[in-house]
């Protein structure tokens, strides 16, 4: 009967300490959260830190102590998911951006954008898989094959729009930010264009039908995934209207808005659309007829909540990124040849540069051609900040990387763990760099 | 080189594809949210109708249709888990109960709040406990042993405050409310006090020594859970005004509300204390300190984004009970006998009236013996609302069970899918007949 009776009690018990370890790592989490705001903010009258900078920093730092604590074995208390980082990080940062975002300045600028976003993209992505094809094949860092450095090519290519909305200020210059920003967001539809492409197309022989078949995807999924969004949007402001007419309810009303605009990030993601994209033009039409509709205290509420969730969305990805960035496993490898490891990431880094620079200022040149007034032209100054603003790489090149290079979070090719650590690399120095040079 | 192009295009499709069934899982789950809140505040012009009810309908409804297009194999979109419920779901709700309790009903009420959730929730898992153990044993369900009995006790015994708040109004009936939800939230840590006890002391021959080892680690539990809930909730007020002074920045300040928040119920759960207690605890202190050193737009959102989260929370839960009901894998033990499971769920909801009532009634006399004014006794009406509305059972008794019964959401015992179904409509059964009851 004791037993039974101690049987009995730890699986009552089981509940209440289940995965204690992760509830550890938990607690631990979000007390750096708290650290990071409180601090970000300390620190913000220096005037040369923001929050990113500071979770970045701290998550290298408790990276390390959790290195020693271990004894070298582990740096991180979460393994890097994609999972977490595309379905519950990302879709409220880009919402945000969309509910925000200076409607008359984004529209403006739209085909500069679209050019920008598009064109530019798959320019930079050529030239870093070229670039990397020709250099590394001369260097001793283990096989790759050309699925790879294609995939190198896509992983570089992604500007970080996390990373720009934290740069940029949309008041001080709101013709940058909407540029930058919106090749951001454009480019995730690119990157999925480029994907179906790479698998279904037989990219040897390049033709005009098979350039034209990208050309129509290209815009089938541009469309697609706008129109879904700016649907949902509306049905959003529909419904509150016609329900709620004479009888608001403040919570129902953000819950609402709030599911409506994660529903149509899932729902892009259901028909293989561009999920971003979707619920950026979410947040848009939402911020333009939906909040018209709904009671004043529901207003206050969304604006501060959807900012307030972006806003530890992205303390959340920067401390993640910073507390991976020492993973043990990966630089192990490295630390055979030191020297390898630091020039694959100066040539990628130079790679990004180049491949950057190759679009923004012919396309620049190609925009301001169309364009009438001199203020609306773009400045060869305000195109060197374009060019440099979008040099970060983020979250998004180390989720891509990690689905590329590893398979759950682990691998065991040199040449694969070489590639994620200059991926980690590469955007610990553009953030950091960029952030302290953007705040000056 | 094809190869290895379509290497390369699955696995970077493979990000945006990965666990397609999941996304499409999701996708049905958000739109049923919605469809819940938008149904339910249709309904509500009919006043016997409410946002729980109608989750709990539609999920039912889902299962049945997932069931019918399975063939029968499965009736859920996600597998019960108690981590996503405590650890996600059920803070928020409790939080928001802390935060807009009425503070001065609840403390006025202190005393009879303690005898009904500590004695009370004694009495009613001893008298579930051993008429569980008397009948079943004559009955033909299979092999049971004193812990499974001890546990039955338990889960049965688990007033459900997610279920109470919805049936009973703060506004309406405060003395009620607060004595009804009061008795949930601290009915929670007598669980806890309980679980340890039945594994670490010899429960066969109690005696005076023991008995005061137990009353001493209830104290313990409930002093230390309470004091870490205030603390936090301390802090928050105390970070909030020194840091923000003069400078305020909403969004910093919801978050790190949230954060506290939060980090409170994890500490608490990190140090096997009731986490319930402590962010009820927190949010009051928050509701007393905090809110008042915040922005008045941090006042309005707070107010509404916490009692969003609840709101959504609450609906999710009810949605997910009500889904999970149909669950085949249980019910087929059932199927071969339906007279021994109906019999069972009876004896099982009857017990639960028994045992509510055996200590409702003497200890609300108990109580009023305290009393000198006759207004603050508590009337025959009063304590018979008390006791009705604590029959129900939800989500929580679910949890317990499912811990207990089954391992990982499967069970091959024919004894335990009898106990889960039965658990299954215990809490359907008193949700939906409390719940048109209480609308009357």
């Amino acid at each position: 009967m004791e037993a039974y009776m101690s049987s009995i009690g730890s699986k009552l018990q089981m509940l209440y300490t289940s995965d204690h370890a992760s509830v550890v790592s938990m607690n631990l989490f979000v007390a750096l959260l708290c650290a990071c705001i409180v601090i970000g903010h300390l620190l913000e009258e220096t005037r040369w830190m923001n929050e990113s900078i500071t979770a970045l920093i701290i998550g290298v730092g408790t990276g390390i102590v959790i290195l020693l604590i271990s004894g070298g074995k582990s740096s991180r208390l979460l393994v890097f998911s994609e999972d977490l980082f595309f379905i519950y990080l990302l879709p409220p940062i880009i919402f945000n951006a969309g509910f925000q975002v200076k409607k008359k300045q984004f529209f403006r600028n739209f085909m500069t954008i679209m050019l920008f976003g598009a064109v530019g993209t798959l320019i930079c992505c050529a030239i870093i898989s070229i670039g990397a094809m020709q250099i590394f094949e001369k260097m001793d860092i283990g096989p790759l094959d050309i699925g790879d450095y294609l995939a190198i090519g896509a992983i570089f290519a992604a500007t970080d729009s996390v990373c720009t909305l934290q740069v940029l200020s949309q008041d001080d210059t709101p013709l940058l930010y909407s540029l930058v920003f919106g090749e951001g967001v454009v480019n995730d539809a690119t990157s999925v264009v480029l994907f179906n492409a790479i698998q279904s197309f037989d990219l040897t022989n390049i033709n005009a039908v098979i350039a034209w078949e990208f050309v129509r995807n290209f815009l089938y999924l541009f469309l697609t995934s706008t129109m879904l969004g700016v649907l949902t949007g509306l049905v959003s402001a529909y419904i509150i209207k016609k329900l709620y007419f004479g009888r608001h309810s403040t919570d129902r009303e953000v819950a609402l808005m709030i599911l409506m605009a994660y529903l149509s990030y899932m729902l892009a993601e259901l028909f293989y659309l561009s999920g971003i994209l979707t619920v950026f033009f979410c947040g848009i039409v939402m911020s333009h007829y939906t909040w018209h509709n709904v009671t004043e205290s529901s207003r206050v509420t969304t604006k501060h909540a959807f900012a307030t969730l972006s806003f530890v969305a992205e303390i959340f990805i920067f401390l993640y990124v910073g507390m991976d960035a020492l993973d043990i496993e990966k630089w192990r490898f490295v630390s055979d040849s030191p020297g390898t490891s630091v020039a694959v990431s100066s040539i990628l880094l130079c790679l990004v540069m180049v491949g950057r620079a190759a679009f923004v200022f012919p396309l620049s040149f190609v925009s301001n051609l169309s364009k009438k007034s001199p203020n609306e032209k773009i400045g060869f100054r305000q195109q060197f900040i374009i060019w440099w603003a979008g040099l970060m790489r983020g979250a998004v090149s180390m989720a891509l990387a990690y689905n590329k290079f590893t398979s759950a979070g682990h691998t065991n090719l040199r040449a694969n763990a070489i590639m994620i650590t200059s991926t980690i690399t590469v955007v610990l120095f553009s953030t950091v760099v960029s952030g302290f040079l953007s705040c000056e």
